[in-house]
């Protein structure tokens, strides 16, 4: 068994955390694995969804704890090691909101620390009923300073903040409600779901939501003057598609397109 | 008929769509004659709230897409006409957050792509119940890149993203849950509970609504200490107002504050 | 009695508002007894949380109306005093969010312009039932602008133009769903109810929350990869102290942390 399964169907690509035992931890080799198939996704031209899982009963309880322990052997207490880490725990979180394909991930059990930074991080996500999500590490006395980022623009500051500080968790219905998910299904509803919902963005001319992704998150933090430079230059291009053509055309004479 | 219709009452300039039979299209004639109206507004004392509404059965189904389509009989395909078209749009929607006046949407039926990024881009919104909303170009090949920009700074980002990629529809009930409006009521009530918002706005001292609007969307993207530089001189020139003077002895005073 | 009372249990310091007769406004005296607190909480290593409440019928009902009515009678017209006013509410509304300390609202009856300011202001918010929030100076002529600036952070944009423009009130249940406040509580477990959360916080290793809360807002308006930077960094410093190595270690053996 791989630690990071990867199955293609339909334009999807599902990738599914293995490493049930150890709640599908973070690990040096768990996020190795993840930066591989986020390198290979970048040029993947076939793929147009990408959605991630995870086996056992939670999603992903963040980092390695045990792993990180024995970092601390190192002459400089660990320094080193850490930095690194978090430098490449980054680069997955920010490398899944730059990939060209939407991004879903499907959740379950819970969520909590780098795992829910990772929920944050994707650009949708289901949960099945009765999932909890938490940033909890100030209750070791760790801060999720890195999970802090992609929550706190995720959802009202004051819930980020209080998530952070009291390590509670939220359940699935606030987590909804606040912004953090898109919806929630009953647990044996979560891959159908999930899949309906990948395969519905899929199924739209792949150059249009590459274009509409590739904005999105630039946009967001632009004047607004420049974002519209931005986004009407993409109309542009977009207008200009062949494909964009006959979808038009094809709407205006009620048809289906006839897409490459 | 006029294509956009104005009819002013109470300091209060009504802007009625009036091309039904397309669903209230942004054609550019409706799009120029949105600029000739912003353009008006800008310098009009007169006029302190303005509210946007729709004929027919649809607030505004976004661009004309047969006068998009016809634009590629041009030498270059389109390409000078899109530029300028979208140009045109984001100079309409940007004018709206940038006209001195609140402008308030009444929306029902049906606000789609460009029709939802006028929702978004105004100040507030008030629909009628069983009103959808979507920004579902994808679903025709052509991403909603410039909507994209007002919706994404309206309501939280997994939702926006949601409704960007799947072309789907919302609600009235998830748009004012998400702040893409601001209530909702039966359709009978549309306009005049949209009137009564707007003459309330209307009824207050008019130069201190228009230093507040001023600020509101320049502010929100400072940061701290900057906007409360901005804000805080705001807050003197306001203050040293006569009527401002009058409106706050009045109030301590328990009457009613005569103002010019 | 002093006009911002101070009392220390259990590593919380509680800043109690005491002018119940002018519904705590924000004098220049209050201001300054604010600043002075503020001032010492900055260097406190003892203090990890703080609480505000006010005593009588309203948390904060903003800035004291007639004083600054008075400030009218130098020679500029108040000119002078409305700038050195705003700057020193500014300097107490920012100082709230620059401690080091989490600070939270208690809040119960009315909150209104500066006073609904202060709640947004705070990084956590307690509500009574019954509360009612308002940013409502537009009513006599005098826009909330210093208030829009910490009220438009903290809930989504359409919502807080209408509180700001139309002067209106909202009530505690949709202060709570737009992320004014963290929560509802009867009136009669207001006090219980905040100073549990509060000792919830302050039971957190200190260092942990100090240095979350240090980045919080800062992050939130950096790039992707300059916010990673920074928390990086901090999860690092975090990883390398003994309490954390401690927690850490703790937690994988199913034991409570022994921390200094």
């Amino acid at each position: 068994m791989e630690l990071l399964e990867r199955r293609d169907t339909n334009g999807v690509a599902y990738l599914h955390m293995n490493a049930p035992e150890r709640l599908n931890a973070l690990s040096d080799e768990m996020l190795a694995a993840f930066q591989a198939q986020i390198d290979a996704l970048a040029d993947d031209q076939a793929t147009r969804v990408v959605v991630i899982s995870g086996a056992g009963k939670a999603f992903c309880a963040g980092h390695d704890l045990k792993q990180m322990q024995a970092g601390r052997q190192a002459e400089d207490g660990g320094k080193a090691y850490f930095a690194d880490l978090f430098n490449r725990c980054a680069s997955v979180m920010a490398g899944l909101t730059r990939l060209p394909q939407p991004v879903i991930a499907q959740v379950h059990g819970i969520a909590t620390a780098a795992g829910c930074q990772m929920v944050a991080s994707c650009d949708m996500a289901v949960a099945a009923e009765g999932t909890r999500f938490g940033v909890n590490g100030v209750n070791i006395g760790l801060f999720c300073s890195t999970p802090m980022v992609a929550l706190s623009r995720a959802i009202p500051r004051k819930k980020a903040f209080e998530m952070l500080t009291t390590g509670g968790f939220i359940d699935a219905e606030d987590a909804e409600r606040l912004g953090l998910i898109n919806r929630i299904v009953p647990a044996e509803r979560l891959e159908a779901s999930t899949q309906e919902l990948a395969e519905s963005v899929a199924s739209k001319l792949g150059a249009a939501v590459k274009i509409g992704k590739s904005a999105f998150y630039d946009q967001l933090t632009l004047p607004l003057d420049e974002a519209y430079t931005l986004t009407g230059a993409n109309m542009v291009e977009n207008m200009l598609w062949r494909d964009t053509n006959e979808g038009i055309t094809a709407f205006l004479e009620k048809r289906k397109p006839d897409w490459a």
